[in-house]
């Protein structure tokens, strides 16, 4: 296959060259007087990342999924109860892997195209006044449905109810690419990966704990050992691990923050935005639906574009990946052969977004799809050049 | 600092340029229809170097010692009764991870510099007729003392209990470097990690487990998410991951056991050995100790060098580590200052451990210790001359 | 600057990941016993590449056009009479080359953007009974007007003429993604470098030399050192080099030969009058013209595309190049300001066309040049489309 | 192959990992508004290297032996008469360049082993009042005999002479490890490569050009093309190239430079000074001569060290090369079988040269020279042990 395989699947993202060469690096004893410096210099841009000041951060040599486990054997008890919203294929999974543990899940479900429903969170732990709820899961943007949710508003309602629960937030697709507001948004538990907005190969769980967070960890009763932040703590106190560090993800995480400070967290999610919107164009050129309800809770990361009654998604993406050197995401779950997704998450432009749309166009045509070739490129071209650095 | 960095710690080792090359690769679709290819031409091999062809293998985007926990939530309940034996600071943190998971663990406590004594285990057992020990924790290759145990021995002493405990082993600094005969040792779980004989970063947790492990994970009760070998497997015999997979080491993974399997395990374990040897000769010619309490189970990966009385083995590292670019390993637990360690595993050859060696005695001398300078060298070089392709 | 650029400049081309990594290498002693081993593995096939089994290949530490100099010094004399056609800016400067070194140079002046006209180079011979013209210097293909010229009609006529000029032939942009027919056509020195259709970085020159040249290079009276290709072929012989070689290079032609040899030369070719003819149809469907002439002879590898009178290609480099992170090739020498040149050589796809024709068609209207946006792309895209591996 | 090689031939030396990451990058556009920031970045700090303010540098896709050629054609007339010296092989090679592109040259022989003999110069230039001696070529660094001559009395004596000869000074093995400086020692012409000081691959030749060399070229009357300096020069005022640099190599040269600089070019010459003087103890430990006759004139960069009569110094190179995994330098020349060169040039540290040494004191007691095992280690490590930066 010769030249570069467009990959547009909403993580694992493009690596670019700056982390790839980082981490072509020998390894080093994790354990010298030399060492620390590197971890050291990553946690506080770290949290910048996630929006937080005030928090903790935490590393491990795991993927964007393992951390919901993180998340919960750090904050719960067997038998806890928990408050979790599904609206896609990754808030099933988070609330799978919370009943694995042993903890009982009130579930809200919604359409999965839907963002989370602050009211009904909110009615929820109204009616809790015995607490016995401990944790609020969701997650940010539902990578399933190209769906982001409003956790402003999520946090107002929890507020608004007076309830002590904890906020477990799932950003594996968010954090890095949009806006992640952790302290204002008093989160408790947000997740996230390597290989989504943060750019580099999967190989990290990224975690951010608030201090309530923290202090639930001492009394969590899930047993635990790799997982547990208390050993991560203790160690990263020293600006060392608990076990070999992943080292070469660490170099790459170093220059992955040095890139996403030097562009600009606000300049990163608004590329990402514009991305998107070229994107959302595009379907609409193509007279397609997204799979996202509501336009105020699209995705700036991730859409997943509905094939009409009748055809299969799954022949689209076959097509654009054997014909077209793209890959595209497919429906997940209940979603399958329904949807396609277009990622547009991580080191990405203008051109490469056009290229894919392209591919897109000629794919859905191939699979008897009746869209204009040119319409979707066309659309973007339009939104883009408008959005261009100026003419001079 | 000019010119290459000495890394002489049992690990992480030095990653061989063609696997950091293997490693420097556009990220892929890991749903791809062409994905499987990659997990399928791996598997076969893993095993390989486990020495099985009877058990299954597992990688998870973790570490080492998080197969600790891999391989015990996937056989035991909270609360079972296992044997273990301590001889060294990581027998003594699997035993810990054991606790922390809720077992009840019977510790059989040699001294650290003994290797696993088969006598006491088949004793122990014998002491079971109600069969309540469920599994035999034991580490291979101790690499906080440079020991290493005969497994063989110690299958036997199981079979002559007649005991159906499991075997778990911790192969961490063995498997990849030093003979691992996983079927005919008849091992239950064994655990490795990327980042010693597989000569790759960390990140990668690496399991082999036996047909009747399989069988345990179905009763076993501890609660479990991430480590489940049941999804593993479920995905894995389509050639896939239950989540994302670290597809950077996957691809170093395939080059590595390219490496290994073009040396030959028995050339790479008879490298070890050479190699080993070498450091010994030279250990016995400054006239110092090894923590290793007898020959016969010297580890030809890490060698626990004991410093005389009165001195301090931190000096000795500190020294090598600022003056002459070499990273030794320290004294873990109990042996803290009191060895020093040099790790002689994975990507080496003669001319880099002779170099090490070299800055070794020039730390030795500066730390007051008196060594005569070159004495070590000339004792590895005669050795390692008797060693080398014939002249012609 | 988010994502990857899109360099689509006529040279230097796409350097693809296996080439770059396959130069990311230790260096290694250019004179030991296993050297040899290299070099002898790349000649053949490199002469493959040049369509040749006769001749003989020379590797340079230089650049393509230090080949110029490479084939005029050792074929000719000061003095010497020579014919060449001038029809763009390779073969002005291939002239001016031999010019400087002394070479009396009959010019045979065309319109930039037609071909050489065989029938005026063998009228020219024809009139030379006494065979003081020793060469005819001509470029296969102008990348500076994108006209590819017509090599065995340039045979014939010169057969015809009956004339022993030697045949010197500027392959740069040619050799390695155009057919070449270095033995049928009866080319006396082919000139390539490293940086178009070998897809590597600048840095090497390459000739291939037939036996009638090489028997010229003892007779030729230029003084010369570094070009001589006596100097390499004795060194050659034995697998080495007369001095250092630019290792990285072959390390990475190595890996290129590999790359165009997997994929099959014709193959090559046949991708590259694909992605050709895509451009071109984007190109007649915005309503401009290319530079070439005649439909005959339009160049696959690169497409010189005329803006209208009145407006100023240099601002639509400069758009393409600032707005869209898009490299184009300017017009140069007596086209400069009137043609954009679209490189389609080396290591492409089709999406990555798309991907440029898009930004293409945004720097074009931005430049207020009136053309359709999406028009070109849905061209290409009609067009690629039919092309696709089959459905199925 | 386990394990890293041990390099140790005096060019091309080993490419620190930071110079092949930074090679390791995606093609530009050379001819982009951006491009220029890059060389105009380089050429003063590469001038730094040289020693020179008042110069000017010039950077070609080519090679050190190169430089030979271009600093002859720039400066010099077919006819000229030139005075240089012959103590070694690379100055045999400079005379033999200028005598092939026509210039008449007065060669001064003295033994190999022996620096330039600044009195016989002033003597030769005294004796030359009409000026007829156009030029005095000289090698600072004799590679193959690891001769460093005294410029700054060879300029003295040229001075006492009161003779307007140009000073051309091939600076190959000295520019970028040894003190060279360019302006005290009015060199007019310096000439070096890429692979030895400046740790890079081969495949750029670098010239440090005098104000009276730059005007001697518009009346130099080689004819030239490839290597005029004016067509550099020309381009170069804006910031680009005569035609496609070797784009990677400036990628590499503007790390290698950043390294340099960072570690001061002043420590880089006494590192150099530390590690050479390392392995002459080394070498007087085994009871061997060097080559170099006068202990004022040995090379920091490079020992060529006499094999007792009767003894191959080949054998011991081959040894070496296919027991140890070490490549030593072959004699050159009429030193061919009587010398071995041990380089110490580039990116090295102490238990480098101490692991190259261990494996040289093995190869000399395989080829049946009776050295003592470790003798040589120990010297060095002696004197290393001096020079480590103080304990604490």
């Amino acid at each position: 296959m010769s030249g570069r395989h467009f990959l547009f699947v909403p993580g694992p993202t493009n690596v670019p060259d700056r982390v790839l060469r980082a981490m072509h690096r020998a390894q080093e004893d994790h354990r010298s007087s030399a060492f620390p410096a590197l971890p050291r210099s990553i946690f506080p841009d770290l949290k910048k990342v996630f929006g937080s000041i005030a928090g903790q951060a935490f590393i491990f040599p795991a993927t964007g999924s393992a951390m919901w486990e993180a998340s919960l054997v750090n904050s719960l008890s067997p038998g806890d109860r928990v408050l979790a919203c599904r609206n896609g294929q990754f808030s099933h999974l988070f609330i799978d892997c919370a009943q694995r543990l042993g903890m009982r899940v009130d579930v809200i479900d919604v359409e999965w195209g839907e963002a989370v429903p602050p009211t009904q969170i909110g009615e929820a732990l109204a009616a809790d006044p015995a607490h016995e709820i401990k944790a609020v899961l969701v997650v940010h943007n539902e990578t399933a449905t190209g769906v982001t949710s409003d956790m402003a508003a999520l946090r107002a309602a929890m507020d608004a109810a007076r309830h002590p629960a904890l906020l477990l937030v799932d950003g594996v697709s968010a954090v890095g690419s949009l806006a992640f507001r952790f302290d204002e948004w008093k989160v408790d538990f947000a997740i996230a990966g390597s290989q989504k907005g943060f750019m580099m190969p999967a190989g990290l769980g990224l975690l951010c704990v608030s201090a309530k967070g923290l202090a639930m960890s001492a009394a969590a009763q899930c047993p635990r050992a790799f997982f547990d932040i208390r050993d991560q703590a203790k160690h990263n106190a020293d600006g060392y691990f608990p076990y070999t560090p992943a080292l070469a993800h660490l170099f790459g995480l170093r220059e992955a923050l040095d890139m996403l400070l030097e562009e600009g967290l606000d300049n990163v999610a608004a590329r990402h935005r514009r991305l998107g919107e070229g994107v959302r164009l595009a379907v609409a050129a193509w007279g397609l639906q997204l799979c996202a309800k509501d336009a105020s809770s699209v995705s700036n990361t991730v859409s997943a574009v509905v094939v009409p009654e009748g055809a299969d998604s799954r022949r689209v993406i076959d097509i654009a990946f054997r014909r077209y050197n793209l890959s595209l995401g497919a429906g997940l779950g209940r979603l399958a052969g329904k949807v396609f997704r277009i990622g547009h998450v991580g080191d990405l432009n203008e051109l490469m977004i056009l290229g894919a749309l392209s591919g897109v166009e000629m794919a859905l045509r191939d699979a008897g799809i009746p869209v204009m070739l040119g319409s979707g490129v066309a659309a973007a071209q339009q939104w883009y050049r408008s959005c261009a650095p100026p003419l001079r």
